[in-house]
């Protein structure tokens, strides 16, 4: 799941009522249609089991809960941030894998936050009433966001609980989303990563698969392992082919009922200029990883990430290229202003697509500055201030420069004047952040950075004011070598005396924070204008909403948000070029494609699984595909029957899903996990973990 | 070293006395300059020997015969293009190397050109008097055109070689270069690709270097091994440490007496442009050689290329940016400018920068625009017609397409009119080319064209009125598939009857035709504005050439033009980071270097390499490096000592090497070679071919 490239314009899903489309609200289910369609209906205690079992990852990714004892799973591709992480020269977790053993063993991550969803509460009507009429669009921007703050830090006081306004159809709705944080959280189990992502790149573009994309955290509390109200159990029988299931899961984003003239620009503007920065750090992580064994393990997860999210947008582009597309979603918008003309409750609709090409068209250049200086996810919100990632300052140490700027100049402003990233609700997650201890690495960073900058460069060229700020006479390499090498920024001792010191003590203090802060202006003014444009249209995108609901009377999901949702589908195979694929990948199959290509990477399986080739049951049932809805943001939610137990694991989509992003088809497109049979099946005759094994399928480990 | 990312705009050298620099005509050496620095005067003889002895490849480098029987020496990254199409599922030449133990086993290319330079005469006078003083531009490029047409033409009639007038100096003089073709050339011996560029992308970044960088070659006439009149004799020596050696080779193109402002264009608009296809295609390649075995063989060549060029673009663009390198160059201006200003003769200087800048900024798009409708290399002339790739168009049938569009409709003008490419001197080359049966794949067709095709669209926007009659309302895979799939050019017979059916017969005559069709105006189109920009910036810069000869009167090498040009230096080796790199490594280096890296890839010596481990000197010099000048298209240039004997030949320069486009510097920046002993050395003892050795040292092989 190319979580990188999730970007989350909120939007629409296409009233389809035959497909198994959508990402809905725990608060607001699907029960008609799948009380129609599947004549099932899922109680509130189904509903609330699923929703407390799942997790959310503050890297961009889901999992669940799986044991009494606070176990939870997600992919192994979600995993290796950790595992990077914990990495030096003598460990190589991402290639080798991890097990512990004991609870003593089990290592503890730096800086990776659990959110566990406790209530969902609408808050569209206060949110609404605090935004006085027709007033201009800086005004209201001003006036939402202080209503929203407000809201936030008085459910924070009140329950403790980690507390987020989310907006949904453009702001049609306001939900009010509280969870409960878990910042200590271990690691328990993962495979090799030449199991997990079997197949690479090359069958990363097609199904079937044969990927164990798993990964085992426990979370804790006080140094004991939490005991979760709810958990998920893993079943021994995976699901059927035809069978309904439930993915339950935080999907990024999807841009289902953008306009045409929105997609023109995604497609113009935003995908290409994206596009652009995957190649070159694609290439660039690529070359620096072959120069040494320590090299590449030190590029492995950015790399991985990059070739994830290269597959993401090329397929989102090859999608929006396709005329088919644009002209269905066209299709779809005359229809709907050809209706509402001949109804004097939505007249304004053929002004309201008016508007938003309008706010588009308002300054094309800024999308590009946007991803250049702000964060290469345009309108995407982050989790924590020092995720985002602009594409001309590629470094963890500008960001942590660039968070401590922001942190400290937002501090001195009232609470709902801040950015959102900087509010009080969202301190636990900056500071979690902002000290983590994780390894930097000087040669890594200059190289990372000088390329970004470079690129930063021959966009807005070397006579700009703000790259001469940047780079002070010095070519990109020297500028950044001197700030790699000079920066105060690794030591985490540092960062808080900074943190702590307030404006006055950050200004100057660093070298890389001066840099930071020459970039700081052109990023929050691109910010700003995105913002004002999104109030223009946002206001648009709700009339055609509240148009399209009047007129097709259907209820729909609203377009996902990096927030926990609930899709559903069938296990399903599909026809393609007259061949039929399977519902269901084996064991079997994935040591016959290791054979094939002569095992040699990346088909080339661990020598544990080599060794183990004959002690499985070799029609164990490895992978799966679903018709159920998912997209970035997704990787690492549960698979859930209708019993609520945990048949597998999502951990991709194939080629025909990418353009899920904006138009869902399950004529071929389908969601890939893992059979639960399979982890259970590998657990236990491959990596022999009976401990876990057990703990996995329902009863307590000794002594808990 | 970067073929593909040679052009060349002419220029001049920096006047520099104390340096090894400058691409020297055969009929103008350097001979003061070697008098006073090296107290060696080479004779007329000495000359002719050296000249007649090289070899050009009509893929862009360079090589030497160095038998009586015809045996060329160049590199295995120039053979490669060869080796890539002979190979098939069951022969990887690229990979595994090749030998011909009997002439009979000797494979003949399919569309190799070799010229051997027979003279060069001096035409400016001509070529000037056909140009009426004051015409306009347009007036000017046709007037000019027609005299090189005709003296081509006639020069063909009366000597049967192939007759190209080169503009040197910016049009400050024409010269006219008289080759003997060769076309019947035989493949004898390639080292394994993994000794030939031993060390890959990492060791492609510095110096030192244990490449066997070599492949041989044999010229056959009338099916006869030709006896060439002039061959190089292979040292058993190899050169000494400071001695003084000779680079005869084909330097693509340099940039050496551009102004800033051009410069500045090249950094802005011409090096990011290509560098951001390169990392596009690098990317593509990657993925598709990952899928299977037989992939990674059909995108072995063009990964290498796209590689090798990449490294030359970062590094091209890296000095571009360093301040220092445009404040060289400025302060050389203005210093020219200034003198200019005291002497009567010259005062037209200033005016000539500003018709230069003018010339630039005349049409700013059209540089892009060229690129990708007419071909990547702007400005650099193409040894035929079907070479030129442009960026939107990565496809051998299209360029064959293009090809056969433009030479039917070209053979229509009187020759003079013509583009050069279609002139009757270029037409042995342009049919050698066209009618070519080195292997087509359809499924490579289709990646690299829709691939371009994409990058072509993201570009100019689905709404360019060219890009809709591209596509036809398709998708660019759609598109594309149709085209590779129902063209019938993959035939040689149907191209045949295309190109003697004339226009029409070509017109409409297969879909890729069409295709090339809807292509050819923009192309033709963005070539005129750049002539017409030259013709304005040529009678500037001439201007300047002039001007600086009379001021600082010092004789300078004009620049690169993919000519025989003649270079010098020495065997020298250079401080970094206060770390001596010494002038020469060897064979025990080279098992250190591969053992360190655990002889995993790039760094993996072929089995026959580590078999034969103890069986050769440790101690044989194995590279060395020079100051001696090279660029793009010196790829394979013999290095010769005094005595004209052959000690070793160019295969690279280190990363310093990479702003010698534009300006030469001998502090670091150093030429790579394969010292002739490690040729002897590893023939004899790596490969066990005694016959090639005696060939190769002077003695005749039994039978000849």
């Amino acid at each position: 799941m190319a979580s990188m490239i999730g970007f989350s314009l909120v939007l629409f899903m296409t009233p389809s009522s035959q497909a198994d489309e959508g990402f809905w609200l725990f608060n607001a289910p699907p029960l008609k249609q799948l009380q129609e369609k599947y004549h099932f209906t899922p109680d509130a205690a189904w509903l609330e089991h699923i929703q407390k079992s799942s997790v959310r990852f503050n890297i961009g990714a889901s999992g669940s809960f799986v044991s009494a004892d606070g176990l939870v799973i997600t992919n192994q591709h979600v995993g290796v941030d950790a595992l990077q992480k914990f990495g030096d020269t003598q460990h190589n977790y991402i290639r080798d894998g991890f097990y512990a053993a004991t609870p003593g063993e089990e290592k503890r991550c730096y800086d990776l936050e659990l959110n566990v969803l406790e209530s969902i509460e609408d808050v569209t009507g206060r949110v609404n009433a605090a935004v006085p009429p027709d007033s201009n669009p800086e005004t209201a921007v001003a006036a939402r966001r202080k209503a929203i703050a407000d809201i936030e830090q008085e459910s924070t006081k009140t329950t403790g609980l980690r507390s987020d306004v989310v907006t949904l159809f453009e702001g049609g709705s306001y939900q009010l989303y509280r969870y409960k944080q878990y910042t200590d959280v271990r690691l328990v189990f993962a495979p090799e990563q030449a199991i997990a992502v079997f197949g690479g790149d090359p069958d990363n573009f097609e199904y079937p698969r044969y990927d164990l994309d798993i990964c085992l955290f426990r979370v804790y509390e006080n140094d004991q392992p939490v005991h979760p109200q709810h958990y998920l159990r893993v079943s021994a029988d995976g699901p059927s082919e035809h069978e309904l299931v439930f993915v339950s899961g935080n999907p990024a984003g999807t841009d289902r009922m953008r306009t045409v003239a929105a997609l023109e620009e995604t497609r113009d503007t935003f995908v290409p200029t994206l596009l652009a920065a995957i190649y070159r750090k694609e290439v660039l992580l690529t070359a620096y990883g072959e120069r040494s064994i320590e090299n590449a393990r030190r590029a492995r997860e950015k790399l991985f990430i990059v070739k994830n999210s290269r597959k993401g947008g090329d397929g989102w582009l090859a999608g929006l290229l396709d005329p088919e597309t644009l002209s269905r979603i066209s299709a779809r918008e005359n229809g709907l202003k050809s209706a509402a003309a001949q109804d004097s409750r939505f007249s304004n609709v053929p002004e309201s697509y008016t508007q938003i090409q309008k706010a588009i068209s308002s300054d094309p250049g800024n999308t590009v500055k946007y991803m250049f200086y702000e964060d290469f996810r345009v309108r995407s919100s982050v989790v924590n201030a020092v995720q985002a990632t602009p594409l001309g300052f590629d470094s963890q140490l500008f960001r942590i420069a660039r968070a401590l700027v922001r942190a400290t100049e937002e501090r001195q402003k009232p609470n709902e004047k801040r950015l959102p990233e900087y509010r009080d609700s969202a301190r636990p997650a900056l500071e979690l952040a902002l000290f983590s201890e994780a390894p930097i690495y000087d040669d890594f960073e200059i190289l990372t950075l000088t390329d970004s900058l470079t690129s930063l460069i021959s966009r807005y060229g070397v006579d700009d004011q703000v790259v001469r700020d940047l780079l002070k006479g010095k070519s990109p390499h020297e500028r950044v070598y001197e700030l790699v090498k000079s920066t105060r920024l690794k030591e985490v001792q540092f960062r808080h005396q900074l943190y702590d010191g307030g404006v006055a003590t950050v200004s100057a203090a660093d070298p890389m924070i001066e840099f930071a802060q020459a970039a700081d202006k052109v990023g929050r003014q691109a910010r700003e204008t995105v913002e004002e444009q999104d109030e223009v249209a946002n206001k648009a995108y709700a009339e055609i909403a509240k148009a399209r609901l009047g007129l097709e009377g259907v209820a729909f999901a609203p377009d996902a948000t990096f927030t926990l949702r609930l899709s559903y589908g069938t296990v399903e195979g599909y026809e393609e070029d007259g061949k039929t694929m399977p519902a269901f990948t084996d064991i079997a199959g994935l040591y016959e494609r290791a054979d094939k290509h002569e095992n040699r990477s990346p088909f080339q399986l661990p020598t544990r699984w080599t060794d183990k080739r004959t002690a499985m049951d070799p029609k164990t049932h490895f992978n799966f595909v679903t018709t159920a809805d998912t997209v970035g943001g997704s990787s690492g939610s549960p698979v859930v029957d209708r019993n609520g137990d945990f048949v597998g694991i999502i951990f991709d989509g194939n080629i025909q899903s990418l353009t899920w992003d904006y138009l869902y088809s399950d004529k071929q497109a389908r969601t890939v996990a893992v059979d639960s049979r399979a982890i259970l099946e590998t657990l236990k005759y491959v990596y022999h973990v009976p401990a876990l094994v057990t703990e996995l399928t329902g009863r307590r480990t000794p002594g808990n």
